[in-house]
């Protein structure tokens, strides 16, 4: 090794050592008759220490051409910093600097290289080999490789194997668009890249294979949205022999043990609440409950409550819906606010109607936005059923349900937020299950699988595959984290009638299916067990843990929105005699 | 879950406990009075009793339809087995089954699922689910699993940092060819999937990332040879401020770590051998050190050694080189055997022109294929210096020196095989030391790297850049375990002038340098750290770890010499809509 320690583990207890460090030149502070350098390399920085009067000529001429960035090697002696710095676990000590060497020069970077850096995303990304030295980055990427090891530990120990499943595979027309892949041997032929193992997972199972596990990269060849990415990384999981309640049990474990390493929080029993209910209180299948705020019904048709009908006030009298939340102590939002906040619902990505409101007076009385129309009575019910104190705000929107709750579940974060209720330091974890198996697409007319054809709907609603489609639940289920599908999954289908019986639900002839499923079809005609599993988000689960938004910076090379790597300057062309013999031409 | 036991964990101990299995049915013995099943899963094999008199009608009744693969649930009673099978873990203990499910049924599979199976290696591909079933593919997965663990282990304890690269990259038109993948958001442009990761881990050098390590996918588009696939895996690492001397030992150490652990073998410390010497001594730069069987020189030029010439022997005196090993007691061969070995040295894969061998009769006489020319003075010294006893057969090859070396080493490898010496369950490891940097292509005139570009020459060899580029050396290594390479790599050149030099040395123009590797050439202009690595052909570890030639059964799921999955049809056409929405057509 060129160096004898590293710069982020030298205390005052090696006081008086000679040790020998490499890294980067972070900073140096020239005063002249001293000089004190920043010497900083993946575990720290450590100060190095240069007395003008004692040094020697030439390395205080190689000292004072140093730049930032520059990789040098010092050697020197420990000794007990004047003035130290509490910030940083190496502040105690400094380095006598007793001989120097450069073992490389830098260009000044285009950017500081700092936490808070001065560049912008795009010049960032070109030269992200110089981003990746920044703290925050470095550090998302360190906290990625512990996940990893620790999410490879839990599941070893729970006799999980991980199975490399093959990157090269086929093309499937269903779902999500394939990437591909030309194959030169076979002109005319394509490979495609996984969306994800789904298919080979179940062949393992067939196979014997028990439990299955696999951290591994997927691909999607979708329009990027912000923080999508078109290659992707999995925790794809299976288990045979099992029952819902030990695939949520298990995977559950797994995150436990992830929190309880990695953070040192513990997380508990993750309470479980059902599709239907999670859409009931948060209009919403990945509810945040981080805060409560629950969804209140001052009409709601099937649950046979209507506190606002008959009042001459159309809009109400019209919704199929109107629910209402009640935000804490904001009855002393201006109308202004009100304002804004009404505006905000209306904006094209939510597009809401409007938003009606009632401040709970200190005096106990309601003033609402729609008092023309409902006397003190009225509001009165309203507070009451929306439990609703002096100062509190109620917010009330109405329409079609589905809408009404989407629009209600966009607020509700938005007042969240505002309120400071949603600490990024705080986890509230829980299981949504008891999906719908189906969901219906109004312009199709047809059904469609809501997770996919292989989805189990819960023995006890089998019967209403031939009556109500609509009401069937599916053994699905996700796990949500501050309001995050962190996972999904579901127990599969391993009998072969009610599969097909599936196949045709969802529009497929026998000959289609067959097409495109027969490898698996066939599998499941040599004794399939039952079995079930679920994948994880691995990089949304790592921005989770490092409370922080977007994935970009847990991945070492992302690509940007428009799917180019703009350090490698890729995609690009290639050349004629490549396209050639791979038999393809560009159009 | 289904079971509260795996049939791999039941044993005497157990005795009287109630006990539920799922599982295979691996066979049903019916003897009437008496039915026997064996119950398979991952675990292992448990033996099911069903007593006729005593069991329930509807239950006999489903067991005389069980047949071979189908799944089942079955509880009972843990009892004493009277005919005991020590073969398995499980041989002392039977279930007497009081409740039988059927969890699914199976086709009869194609092939049977023993250890030995009847299927060919065409049909196991196409039902390779069926195949995984069997014992020794299993096996070799679950090894896998566990070298991939440990790997993680070692690593993590040393601090390298597990970091994913993309798999989405961009195409270099030199090496070998690489796979490309159509962009569809940038028409006419293309991905390429990466080769090795090899210049995103020199970038993460370059962010300080200091130590790195990937178990990960990598594709390379050759025309295949038996055993090579499209996609293999490689466990690639990198280090950064340190001397090729470190890498040697930090490896060395991951590789002790793996044999303690999986196999409980200590390797102790690995020797290095020069390339120079393994050509020497071995005429290979992949000896097979299990055994010994040397090269001795009879005539090399360069060594100024010479018992061969002016005894009117045309070919020894013609030849650059003679060369020949001892093959201990294969005096007794016969000539057809001797034939034999010729004609199996001549044939077009080696290619050698014949076969001088020498024996060492029961008095000590030499009897040779070239009496003709030489008397027995001359063969007492060709047996003295291979150090022949009585009994002992020498091999002589003679001709252009790379070529009989090329010859001999082949003709060494048989000889150790049919002699016993090659056994799988001894391991004989070491590092092949100072490559040289560059070789000389006679075809078109042209250096190239022996290893890459960014290989570093030894400092005491830089000199000969100038002048001798065939003498030059490279930091550049190969572990060699049992005769194959199973990892190399080399200290990277960091030195912004030297690698320029380099360039200029392997005929790039720098505007071909900057076209092809800019990014990279970038990345060193601002603080490259001295830094070196290698990666290891994960498949091949795995199948040196289980003792098995092929590396076909160590993936859960390959391709075919022709690149095909055959399971799922893979590579397959793909639709119109898909290749225009992607901008290309099919030549």
């Amino acid at each position: 090794m060129l160096r004898t320690h590293t710069a982020g583990e030298i205390r005052i207890s090696d006081n008086g050592k000679i040790v020998t460090l490499c890294g980067w030149v972070q900073t140096v502070r020239d005063k002249g008759a001293l000089i004190w350098i920043d010497l900083r390399d993946r575990y720290g920085v450590t100060q190095l220490f240069i007395e003008e009067s004692k040094a020697d000529k030439e390395m205080l001429k190689l000292v004072r051409t140093l730049g930032r960035e520059f990789v040098i090697k010092a050697t020197g002696t420990v000794g007990e910093r004047k003035a130290k710095n509490e910030k940083i676990a190496t502040g105690d000590v400094e380095v006598l600097v007793e001989k120097l060497e450069l073992l490389n020069a830098s260009k000044l970077p285009p950017f500081t290289i700092e936490d808070e850096t001065d560049g912008g995303d795009d010049i960032r990304m070109k030269y992200r080999y110089l981003d990746l030295r920044r703290n925050p980055v470095r550090n998302a990427l360190i906290l990625r490789h512990k996940l990893a090891q620790e999410i490879r530990k839990y599941m070893d120990s729970k006799d999980f194997l991980e199975v490399e499943t093959p990157v090269l595979i086929k093309s499937t027309p269903e779902g999500a668009r394939d990437f591909v892949v030309p194959s030169r041997m076979h002109p005319g032929e394509f490979y495609a890249l996984p969306q994800s193992p789904q298919t080979f997972k179940q062949l393992l199972m067939v196979s014997g294979f028990d439990r299955y596990f696999q951290i591994v990269k997927c691909f999607r060849d979708e329009d990027l949205r912000a923080d999508r990415q078109p290659e992707f990384t999995q925790i794809d999981c299976e288990m045979s022999f099992i029952e819902q309640e030990d695939i949520l049990n298990m995977f559950e474990g797994l995150i436990v043990h992830l929190f309880k390493q990695t953070k040192s929080i513990d997380l508990g029993t993750f309470p479980r609440m059902t599709y239907a209910d999670a859409a009931r209180l948060y209009g919403s299948d990945k509810p945040d409950t981080r805060f409560g705020m629950e969804f209140v019904p001052l009409k709601v048709k099937k649950e046979n409550i209507d506190l606002v009908s008959g009042k001459d006030f159309a809009v109400f009298d019209a919704a199929e819906t109107v629910l209402g939340i009640c935000a804490k102590g904001c009855a002393n939002y201006t109308r202004k606010q009100m304002d804004e906040l009404t505006e905000w619902l209306k904006r094209p990505q939510i597009g809401a109607k409007g938003l009606i409101y009632a401040r709970i007076e200190e005096d106990g009385s309601v003033k609402s936005s729609v008092d023309k129309f409902y006397n003190q009575d009225d509001l009165q019910k309203w507070a009451k059923a929306m439990k609703a104190e002096k100062g509190d705000l109620l917010l009330i929107v109405s329409g079609d349900d589905n809408k009404a709750r989407k629009f209600l579940s966009e607020l509700r974060l938005e007042m969240g937020t505002r309120l400071g209720l949603r600490d990024r330091s705080k986890f509230s974890v829980l299981w949504v299950v008891d999906f719908p198996a189906f969901e219906h697409n109004e312009e199709d007319g047809r059904w469609y699988a809501m997770h996919h054809p292989f989805t189990s709907p819960k023995p006890e609603d089998i019967h209403l595959l031939d009556t109500d489609l609509g009401e069937v639940r599916a053994n699905a289920y996700d796990m949500v984290i501050n309001g995050v599908e962190i996972g999904g999954g579901s127990i599969r289908i391993h009998d072969r009638e009610l599969q097909a019986k599936m196949f045709g639900i969802l529009g497929f002839s026998p000959e289609e299916a067959r097409k495109q499923f027969g490898f698996l079809m066939d599998a499941f005609e040599y004794g399939a067990p039952p079995h079930g599993g679920l994948a994880f988000g691995f990089d949304r689960l790592c921005s989770l843990f490092g409370g922080v938004d977007s994935i970009r910076d847990f991945i070492a090379f992302p690509k940007n929105n428009a799917g180019k790597d703009v350090m490698i300057d890729s995609p690009s062309t290639i050349n004629e005699a490549q396209l050639k013999e791979l038999g393809i031409n560009v159009r």
